[in-house]
C-alpha cells in the first residue's frame, strides 16, 4: 500500500540519485490539512475579451482569502518567458473567446508564466460547453480548448494539475465557487486533465466550507477498507452523519470504521433479492430520507473471457451494477433520498478505456457511465444530481497485489509518476457530495493523476 | 517509414526468439486487396433475444458473400471454451438487451468462441445509441457495452479488431452496409476500440461496391506526401476523380501523385487570404460542385509552452484549424459541396488527450473535434455529413524523426503491437466519403490499432 519508490525518490540521497538517472520523479503532492489555505501562492486570472466570467471568479477567490494578480501587459515578463513571480494558480477565463483565431489569447496568457507556477500549483481554463454555443465558430474554439489543458497538464508536471471547466450560461454561481476551492485546494491532488461542466441545478453554499455536509446523512457502501472506508471518515470531516454499510463477513472493520467517526455500521448484503427493501426500511426508520448516496461496493473477478465461468461475470455485474440499479430504484421510489440529493457512484478507467481479463468489471464501470448519464436528467426533475468518480491507480491494498511490472507501468503511466491515495478518490467524492455542487450532474471526473489510459 | 523490428518478429528466426524472450509480438495485419473476399473465414452471428438489427446483418452479410453460422447450443461447444471451428468474425446484435442483467447474453455469446478467431478477425456488437434508448436502465445497459468491446480489442489479440456500433432505431440500412463491409474488410486493419453511431440520413448504396466513388469529385488537402498521397490513391481507386492539393514547394511530389493517378494538381497555400476564393473559383470553373473535401494537410510546430515563438502557435492554429474553416464557409456559402457531400477532417490521438509540447497542435485537432460535432446538425439540412479520423502512431516520414525510444513506445502501447500505415488512414476516410455512409456524421473514429494513449 506504499510508493516506497517515491518516498526514496523524495529522500535526500533519493532526490540525487533520480536526477542523475533521469529515473521517474514523482513529485510530494501538496494535500489538504484543515487550516491550510487554498493556494500556496497568488492566483494570475486573465480573461479574453468578453469573458463573463472574470468578474465573477475574481469575487469568488478574493472572498475564499486568495490573493489575485493581473496578467502583466507582455513587456513585463522577462524575455526567456519567465515572470519573476510564482503562482499558486493560473485561471483564465476564455469564455470571450468566439473563433479558433481568437485562441491565441490562451497563448498569450500561458506563455509567459508557464514556468511560474508552485508546486502542485494549479491550471484552470473556463469556457462556455460547446453545445451551448451560438455558432459552430465558437463551438470549435471552446471544444479546442481541451487540447490545451490536457496538453498542459502533461507538459508542467511537479505536481500541478490542468482542468478545463466549462460553465453554462445560467450555470450556477454556487457549483463554481464550490468547484474553484476544490479544484484550487490540495483536496484535487490527483485530479488532472479532468473536463467540468456546471450548470444550473438549485445549489447551496453552506454556512461553513469546511463542513459542507453539516446535518447531512451520508450512505457510504463498501465502507469496511480502502476507498471506502477513507471516504466515510472524509465525509464525517464534512459534518455528515456517516451510515457505513458493507458485507456481512467485513463486519468487524467496518464497526471500527463506524466507531471511529461517531457513524453507524449496516451488515448487509446489497446483492441479496430483499436487501433493497432492508436498507430502505432502515433508512425510512433511522432517518427519514437520505442525503448523500455513495455506490463505492465494487469487486473484480479478472480471467480472460475464455476462462472466464459465469459466476464472475454475474458476480462482478451484479456488486458493480445491477444490485445499485435496484438500490436506486427502490429509495427513489418511496422517496427515501431529500430533494436536494447526491448520488454518487464509481466508474475506473478500465470501465472507460476497456481492460484486458476485465470484460465482466470494465462493463459494469462502463455501465455506472450510462447510469450517470442517462439518469441525470430523470432525477434533475427531483432536484438530485448523479455523477461518478473513476479512479486510475490508486495505493490500496487491491492494487498492492498487482505483480511488480505492471504496478510500476500503472502508477507511473500518468503526470503525477505515482498511484493516488484513497483520500483522492474521497475528497474528490466530497466535492460532489456538498450541497453547492447542485449544478453538477452527469459528470464522470476521473481520479487518475491524469493517466496515459484512456478511450 | 519502416517497422524493421515487426519485419524481424514475423521471419523465422524471429518468431523463435519473439516467443522465448517474450518480446513484443506485433502480428501481420489483414489487408485489403482487390479481389480478397470480406473475411477470412465464416462469420458467427448470433443476438440477445428481442433484438432489432439480426435479420437485416444477416441478409447483408449473405449479399455480400460471408457464410454465416448459428452459435451452437451451450453444450456443443467444448468444455475449455474451446469451439472446432475458427470464424472470421464473432458478431453481436445487443438491442435487444434493456437491463443491466441481460448483459450476460453477451458472455453467453462470446465466451464459448473468444478463442475461436482467425488472425485478424474482428468482433462487433451493435446496440442502440443510450441518448435513444426508452429507460435509463436499458440506456445504461447499451452505454456498459462500450467496456466489453474495448476489452475484448485489448484481449484479443493477433490482430484482431473490436468495435461498437450504435444504430439508431432509423439508421440508415445502406450505412449499416457500408460500415459492415469497412469493419469487417481489411480495410479497417488498424481500426480498433471504436465507437461508431449510424443514424437516419440519405444514404445511397453504389452500384459496384469497389468503386463507391464513381462520378464523384474529391478534394484532399496535403496530398503531396504521407498519408494524403495515400488518400489520394486510394480515393481515386474508389472511382473518384481527385484533386490534389498542397503548399507550391511541393510542387514536383503533388504532380507525382496526381500523375500517377489521372488526377488534377492544385498548388495553393491554405493560410493565404484569397486562398478560399481562389480555390472556390477554381472548383466552380473546373467541377462546378464537390462531392468530398477532406482536410488533410496538418503541420506541426512542437516546444513546450514556455519556449514556443507566438509563430509557432499561429501557424499550426492556421493551417489546422482556421484556414479549414474560413474554406468550408466560403465552399459552403457558394454552395460549392453538393447534397451528399462529405466534409472529413483530421484529429489526432494528440487531440483526444493532449501532448507534452504539443499545446498549439492539441488545441488545433482538438477544434477539429469541435468543427465535426457542431457543424453535423448544421449540414444535415443540406444532406452534408462532416467526420474526422483521429490517426495514432502512422508510420511516415514525420513519425521516422521521433526520438528512437519514443518512436518505439508509441508503436508498441496499442493492440497491434505496431504503428499503422497511411494506407489504414486513408481506407477509413474512403468509407466515410462514401455515398453509402451517408448515416454517418459527428463521428470521430480513431485509426490508432487502439493506442493505450486516451482521454
Amino acid at each position: 500500500m506504499t510508493d516506497r519508490y517515491a518516498s526514496f525518490a523524495n529522500s535526500g540521497p533519493g532526490r540525487t540519485l533520480v536526477k542523475r538517472l533521469g529515473l521517474p520523479d514523482p513529485p510530494r503532492l501538496r494535500r489538504h490539512r484543515p487550516g491550510d489555505p487554498l493556494l500556496p501562492g497568488p492566483a494570475l486570472l486573465g480573461a479574453a475579451p468578453g469573458g463573463r466570467l472574470r468578474d465573477q471568479v475574481a469575487k469568488i477567490l478574493t472572498a475564499a482569502g486568495v490573493e489575485l494578480r493581473e496578467p502583466a501587459a507582455a513587456t513585463d515578463a522577462t524575455a526567456d518567458g519567465r515572470s519573476a513571480e510564482r503562482y499558486g494558480a493560473l485561471i483564465f477565463d476564455a469564455t470571450g473567446i468566439t473563433d479558433s483565431t481568437g485562441l491565441r489569447a490562451l497563448y498569450d496568457f500561458f506563455h509567459p508564466y508557464a514556468r511560474g507556477l508552485t508546486p502542485s500549483g494549479r491550471v484552470i481554463v473556463l469556457g462556455t460547453p460547446p453545445e451551448a454555443c451560438a455558432t459552430p465558430r465558437e463551438a470549435t474554439a471552446q471544444r479546442a480548448l481541451e487540447g490545451l489543458t490536457r496538453s498542459i497538464g502533461k507538459e508542467f508536471g511537479r505536481g500541478s494539475t490542468s482542468q478545463l471547466v466549462y460553465v453554462d450560461r445560467d450555470g450556477s454561481p454556487v457549483s463554481l465557487e464550490s468547484t474553484l476551492r476544490f479544484l484550487l485546494s490540495g483536496r484535487s491532488a490527483y485530479v488532472s486533465g479532468q473536463v467540468i461542466r456546471i450548470g444550473p441545478g438549485p445549489a447551496t453554499a453552506p454556512a461553513d466550507w469546511d463542513r459542507p455536509l453539516a446535518g447531512r446523512v451520508a450512505l457510504v457502501t463498501g465502507a469496511a477498507r480502502g476507498i471506502g472506508a477513507e471516504l466515510a471518515r472524509v465525509l464525517a470531516r464534512d459534518g455528515a452523519r456517516v451510515v457505513a454499510l458493507d458485507v456481512p463477513a467485513a463486519g468487524d472493520e467496518l464497526a471500527a470504521v463506524a466507531n471511529a467517526i461517531g457513524g453507524e455500521a449496516v451488515q448487509l448484503d446489497l446483492t441479496a433479492a430483499d436487501a433493497p427493501d432492508r436498507l430502505a426500511r432502515y433508512l425510512a426508520d433511522r432517518h427519514g430520507q437520505l442525503d448523500v448516496l455513495v455506490h463505492n461496493a465494487g469487486i473484480t473477478r479478472d480471467k480472460t473471457l475464455g476462462r472466464m465461468d459465469p459466476g464472475r461475470w454475474d458476480a462482478v455485474l451484479d456488486v458493480n451494477l445491477s444490485s445499485q440499479e435496484r438500490i436506486n430504484d427502490v429509495l427513489l421510489d418511496r422517496d427515501l433520498i431529500r430533494a436536494g440529493g447526491r448520488l454518487i457512484g464509481v466508474s475506473s478507467i478500465a470501465g472507460l478505456a476497456g481492460n484486458r481479463g476485465q470484460t465482466n468489471y470494465a462493463t459494469s464501470k462502463a455501465g455506472v457511465v450510462g447510469l450517470v448519464r442517462s439518469m441525470a436528467p430523470v432525477l434533475a426533475d427531483r432536484e438530485i444530481t448523479v455523477n461518478a468518480v473513476a479512479p486510475g491507480f490508486i495505493e490500496t491494498r487491491l492494487t498492492a497485489r498487482i505483480p511488480l511490472m505492471l504496478r510500476e507501468a500503472g502508477r507511473r503511466m500518468n503526470s503525477m509518476a505515482q498511484g493516488g491515495l484513497p483520500v483522492d478518490v474521497a475528497e474528490t467524492i466530497a466535492w460532489l457530495a456538498s450541497p453547492a455542487a447542485g449544478g453538477i450532474t452527469g459528470n464522470v471526473v476521473r481520479v487518475c493523476g491524469q493517466s496515459l489510459l484512456g478511450a
